[in-house]
């Protein structure tokens, strides 16, 4: 039985099929199950490497149920793009773009890199696989980011925008995909203080002042997270 | 001269080992349109993408001769790396994290990503593909990068290598790719001044003095290449 516990809000809207409440406990969770193992293995794996038999295998339910639930492995696709997006991190208020890498370097330790952040880098994706992804990632992120920077006065803010959010993409899968051993065992109060003021630079064109620390040199690292590093 | 004895059952030519001078110039002609075909097709397609029956006919020859001349995928795409590298960008003398900027952004301009690039981003990647292209980027762009703020003093020098490369690996990324279209588009020059201060805060800990300019706002961008940005 899947590790589902709770049952998910949309069981009450009578998505299942049958008259029973159990029945329709049943098919919520075993949704709910098949979106988990989806969003953990297409992280993993990628689209393209993730085979239908071993999310179900992963769900502990049978693989006909994906095409029932989700009409295939597109649809299972932009189910998973979908669900991550409810958690997605957008700019809010006054924030800085040290706050708001913070926010999605700590969603990203939480809930892992994602289903929809390799479509930006992968070459020669399907259009299908890559366009939803790209969507979602320009209304909750790009999208607002560069309204605020264009209302703050600053040039060029969709540019700005992208090339913020697709340095932190670089970053953040050469962390999961572990190809740097330094930086994928980095602390991640150590790379906010790293990377944010060069967010600020990239996004508002200045670093912001702290509490004593100078515009153009942030504070030393407190740590030293790799042996090679003296 | 090709490392690979076994002769693929399907070969029909005796392209590679006859004594004539002009035999050996087709074979190093041919070993060069594979090569040069496999760099284009691994970047645009990735290394799962792309199959070597497309690579044999972009070149002009036989699929074959692959197996004659580099042992199959896994030979064809280490050869593929291995070449790139002789035109591989090492930071050099007194050049600031711009200027470094500025000769990977005009590599990848001229010669394309390259078949190593993605292998630090791709989830699910089979080890000996991407190992090769990690030890390759190390040897000539981190480590004597690393090494390079380590003598100028500066704090974890191998995170703060690292760390700028993989925002860059996304940058160049995306813009192959295609993913983000004001950064793909984005002028070389304009990009370069908008991600150089970002690069020289991230590995030097402090943006350089530039004429004319303050450390903690660099220069506007001299244009807006995307019709969206005013």
């Amino acid at each position: 039985m899947p590790a589902q516990p709770q049952m998910p809000a949309e069981s009450s809207r009578r998505a299942g099929d049958g008259a029973r409440p159990a029945r329709r406990r049943d098919a919520a969770a075993t949704r709910e199950a098949l979106l988990a193992a989806a969003k953990t293995l297409f992280a993993e794996r990628g689209y393209e490497g993730t085979r239908l038999r071993d999310v179900a295998a992963e769900a502990g339910v049978d693989v006909a149920l994906v095409a029932r639930y989700f009409g295939g492995k597109h649809g299972l696709h932009r189910a998973a793009l979908a669900s991550e997006v409810v958690d997605a991190v957008s700019p809010a208020g006054d924030e800085s773009a040290t706050e708001l890498v913070a926010r999605i370097f700590e969603m990203w330790d939480d809930s892992g890199i994602g289903s929809g952040v390799p479509a930006f880098v992968i070459p020669g994706l399907a259009p299908e696989v890559r366009a939803p992804a790209l969507r979602l990632t320009e209304q909750r992120l790009i999208g607002p980011l560069a309204a605020k920077l264009s209302a703050q006065g600053v040039g060029t803010p969709v540019l700005r925008a992208q090339a913020m959010v697709a340095a932190l993409i670089g970053i953040g899968l050469v962390r999961a995909v572990g190809s740097m051993p330094e930086l994928a065992r980095a602390d991640r109060d150590d790379l906010v203080r790293l990377l944010g003021p060069a967010a600020e630079l990239i996004t508002e064109g200045q670093v912001r002042r702290r509490p004593g620390a100078s515009p153009s040199a942030p504070e030393p690292l407190s740590r030293s997270p790799e042996p090679r590093d003296r």
